[in-house]
């Protein structure tokens, strides 16, 4: 169509995309079901104030947002966590805990285009509320990587990079750092990895780190440690304030926590503590993580962590949380990639083949009554010779076809030819229904 | 919470709700399939241009509309119609034909609130491209009444009402309306079961009826018509040109071929002509209809028609078309009101329960052991005492409940309870994901 195009970011799924889509989802939900999560939605259109209040900037930048006709100022959502805060603080006293929901949604940003970043996309959602434990850090990210391997990826094909919001905070804040100083720190830091070493040395200057050569060092020190003792090694060299020590030794214990737990759970191998990561959202607080592609292009396949303070930021009560959000357009990109996308068979159960109007009619009674019995019928609308009509049967996939020529009609009786076989029965017209059901169960 | 809430018009599901939801869905899918409709989706943004191209005025003042933060006049999606006309003409070549097509999915309008309005709704659409006979018709009339009855409704539940844009329009004409004027006066006929007579009157005055009572009356008597036949007597008493004599015999034979189709397929029970339906809609032509429930408060579920002119009008090539959306509001309404909403279980298959941490350590690997085989293992995330873990145990609907205690760690095994039968066996811990899923089999 010259006039009309699809908006750049946006997706038409064609009957084969959207099975593929449809099939994405459905191993997500099983999953989910499998670990006890509820599902739940959300609207995709929200009060602007509501994504802007504790997102950060990022995403501020990024909104489909707009005033209605009623003068509200509102926004496609770009995630869901603001969503689900709001909707678990309004039934936060009736809601048993602790709350493990789940939702497979469409968010928008609008962002440049590029590979693996669409302006709309769905996002398998799953977050526990009101539990403040590292098993409800473990359960997420046993969800994901169990989610990660249910669409068919394998141990070596993705890792979960595990960090931690709140030991960065408390370790820049020894390093000197107060306040909004540190936020700003940390924004540097979630960008380094993309970032040459010089630009990252001046922005921390800018920032007014104390000494920023040194605390650029110190960064990329921390960085690279490798495991929890190895942390607790550097730490022990530092010159830290009590405070600093009590409030850096306390995340560490939960760090041991938190590796016991996904060793006895068998996901030890697809975890890798790694400080790189430290998320862009502001909401989040303790462990973060992301899970990485380490076959092909490398990209991020799903982010989570804490964020033990947004439902309070947000005018609710303070109710501890932890999840994570998976996109559709990564992971299908890598499934391909990979070759691992499964074949999705869309076939008949029975087609009806017939001569004239007479034999259109029954067949067409006969199509419905066992539509109705749950089998998918299906026959040509218009009618062509009986060759043309059997291989049309034959593309349909169907298990059986029933033959409604001048013959039958005559001797009251349909030909229901076992398509694999080959083999034919005639089957008197008015128990045909019954009949077929009894085949079709024999198979 | 106190500074934010949903939009007016919108919905949060909570997991009841949704579940709901995508039961209502699920049943839409599975009747579609059986009638070899293929699932498909389009954007819930669109250009502003396509959707206020063809659809009429009513749904354009309607419309969440604004310019995106690349200049474009976009909106979220009223209907679906003109994103598969945009669709189909784009691949309109490479789609074997006929295209018989569904879809479920998300509708935006600004409306005032009302029962079973709302500014966010679900729609099943299902269209069939490419087929201009009547057989079409027939088909999506077909999944329209069993869609409904899958969804739980009796035959005396609901009722649709089947009617004739074109038959009107060339009626219209008969009577010395013309262009713009005609349509005008479709609009007014559409709005007649809900508007007093006076006022039927006076608009048809305004729109230039050359004798407006004379026209309101021939209208009004077309309206109560209650068959074929009756409508054939009807226009043979008229005075008409041998063109609208042509023009309306035309569409009386499609009428007889129509119900001959709906009669073989039994339906007949579920359908009826009724001349007072014309639908809002600027772009149907021919058969329209729409289905009412008969019980309770009598609102509109679904509606469709025939809309052969759309695609060439949005700048694709010419395909005739026909097809029908049903909302989820009303429809979960009436399900509600007949008390016939589904029952839906949310139950563990497993349970685990443990005391200490060695305990819960090994219930933890056993629960993700047994997730991986697809059963849902649920345990708590923290410690109570036994008694109050079974009560867990028995809420959460498990079969199984699996025993970690101390004396069972001891003797390396775990207790398997039979939550039905009360039956408990032990079974050597390494044995355990094995045995459970054979006393699983069993039941």
């Amino acid at each position: 169509m010259a006039t009309h195009k699809t908006l750049p970011g946006f997706r038409d799924f064609y009957p084969e995309d959207c099975s593929l889509r449809n099939h994405l989802f459905s191993v997500w939900r099983q999953c989910a079901k499998r670990f006890g999560f509820q599902e739940y939605d959300g609207p995709i259109l929200e009060s602007l104030e509501l994504l802007t209040a504790k997102s950060g900037d990022e995403i501020a930048g990024q909104l489909f947002n707009f005033e209605d006709k009623g003068g509200r100022a509102v926004t496609l959502r770009p995630e869901l966590t603001p969503t689900l805060a709001r909707m678990v603080s309004a039934k936060a006293n009736a809601l048993p805990r602790p709350i493990k929901w789940y939702s497979i949604g469409e968010n928008f940003r609008y962002e440049r285009q590029q590979k693996g970043r669409l302006r709309s996309f769905y996002q398998f959602n799953a977050d526990i509320l009101g539990e403040a434990g590292p098993i409800a850090d473990a359960e997420v990210i046993g969800l994901l990587v169990e989610s990660l391997c249910s669409q068919g990826l394998q141990r070596d094909e993705f890792i979960v990079r595990l960090s931690d919001r709140n030991l960065w905070f408390y370790f820049i804040e020894s390093l000197g750092f107060t306040g909004e100083q540190a936020t700003g720190a940390l924004g540097i830091i979630d960008k380094m990895e993309r970032m040459p070493p010089e630009k990252a040395l001046a922005a921390l200057g800018e920032l007014g780190a104390p000494d920023p050569a040194k605390t650029f060092q110190a960064i990329t020190d921390f960085q690279q440690l490798p495991d929890v003792e190895a942390i607790a090694a550097f730490l022990s060299k530092m010159d830290l304030s009590e405070e600093s020590h009590d409030k850096l030794n306390g995340r560490l214990d939960a760090w041991r926590e938190l590796l016991d737990l996904l060793d006895a759970a068998g996901l030890n191998d697809f975890v890798k503590l790694d400080l790189r990561i430290v998320r862009g959202l502001a909401y989040y607080t303790g462990f973060v993580f992301e899970a990485f592609q380490t076959v092909g292009k490398g990209r991020a396949l799903a982010g989570g962590g804490r964020y033990d303070d947004l439902l309070e930021k947000l005018g609710g009560s303070a109710m501890p949380a932890v999840g994570f959000g998976m996109g559709d357009v990564t992971l299908r990109d890598l499934l391909e990639e990979v070759n691992r996308l499964p074949r999705l068979i869309d076939k008949a159960d029975i087609f009806l083949v017939y001569t004239g109007d007479a034999g259109f009619k029954a067949a067409l009674g006969d199509a419905y009554a066992l539509r109705r019995q749950g089998l998918r019928a299906e026959l040509p609308f218009r009618e062509a010779g009986m060759g043309k009509q059997f291989k049309q049967a034959a593309q349909s996939g169907a298990d059986f076809t029933l033959v409604y020529g001048p013959e039958e009609l005559a001797q009251g009786i349909v030909q229901v030819k076992h398509m694999r076989t080959g083999e034919q029965k005639a089957v008197p017209a008015a128990q045909l229904v019954g009949s077929v059901l009894a085949l079709w169960r024999e198979g």
